[in-house]
């Protein structure tokens, strides 16, 4: 018996490895554990059994056991601790791996998705197009502190870290944008990250189940 | 020796305990650790020395012997991993706790300040009178998810936990809105918390130090 993750039956970022799920997947690759997943629709993530699981009706869920699980950031923890491999054997260096993972989901990320809402939600409203430089510059001040203090290092401390997985995949939503190629170690950063052969096998995997939902249709 | 944190020399919240060393004033509280503060200004949080510690020029910093750590729900972890009363003995439920941690910073604290936010920088704008139901619908999304999973119980999973703390120093950021009032079992969850003798140790000394502020000017 392994591990249970859910994921998007559909995913709406077309395969790109952006859902939340990436995360889970790229953690169980990166310390050799396997895992199964069990998909599922919108219509199924606001249902009671699911909600059971997950109660803001969002994915990735994890269940083991009798544990259940849930936010991205608390399972890929969970993983890095009873595994070896994503998180430092001394202790000081694992409580400050652990700060980058909050930084990824607490400071960097709710800038980007603040744009993505703006994109998804406000794009033909008359303000949109004075907001959007407003919403870049937020972006811009964190990615500009971040890329100060990775400097010419090839991760954020020390050996890759869990923290490093939860900062790149905040970082891989602004692909498209622009933004990231702004900041030359940063972008190089990124790239490192997704030459890693766990993150190619789970990004592989996340993309099959897109591909098969296109194939479905 | 006692672990030392940093803080506002001047919160922006003029002494109401929304700034993030509330949660970690709190976490020692719980835990009964002693610690010290050392207040910084705006100015000194974007100095050199400061951003070797937090690279993103926030508050709180957590230092003791060598160790430094910041992001305060990754300094409450720390703090609730190394001493006990924060965090469930059971494996199983000390993860799930962590869970609710995340969710905190990662799903409901970003739809509050981007209604914060709005308020600060967008309050003058044309189209801020139209924008401000559509965030104030985020947040309901948030809070009614919140509220079914908290139904009549006192905490989110048994005994009041690091999650519990993290969750509700997030919902007290709505406070001034009328929006927690809207739920009406969260609000009382609010309330529950605050009457703990550790949140009102931890505020008074928050409060002082605003208090402190205001008489040196």
């Amino acid at each position: 018996m392994v591990p249970i993750i859910t994921a998007f039956a559909a995913s709406p970022d077309r395969g790109r490895g952006l859902a939340r799920d990436m995360q889970v997947r790229w953690a169980f690759e990166e310390v050799g554990q396997a895992y199964e997943v069990r998909l599922v629709s919108f219509a199924e993530m606001k249902e009671p059994a699911h909600l059971g699981l997950q109660a803001f009706g969002q994915i990735p869920t994890y269940e083991y056991e009798e544990l259940y699980l849930f936010e991205s950031g608390a399972i890929v923890l969970h993983i890095a601790q009873n595994h070896t491999g994503l998180l430092p054997e001394n202790a000081d260096a694992r409580a400050r791996a652990i700060s980058w993972m909050f930084a990824a989901v607490s400071t960097i990320e709710p800038v980007i998705t603040q744009r993505e809402s703006a994109i998804f939600t406000e794009k033909n409203q008359t303000w949109f197009a004075e907001r959007m430089p407003m919403l870049e510059d937020s972006i811009r001040k964190r990615l500009s502190a971040l890329s100060a203090r990775l400097g010419t290092a090839d991760w954020l401390d020390g050996s890759f870290s869990a923290g490093d997985l939860m900062i790149v995949q905040v970082l891989r939503r602004l692909s498209s944008s622009g933004l990231l190629a702004e900041y030359e170690n940063l972008a190089a950063y990124v790239a490192r990250a997704e030459a890693r052969p766990a993150f190619k096998r789970a990004f592989a995997a996340q993309l099959a189940v897109y591909e098969g939902a296109v194939l479905n249709k």
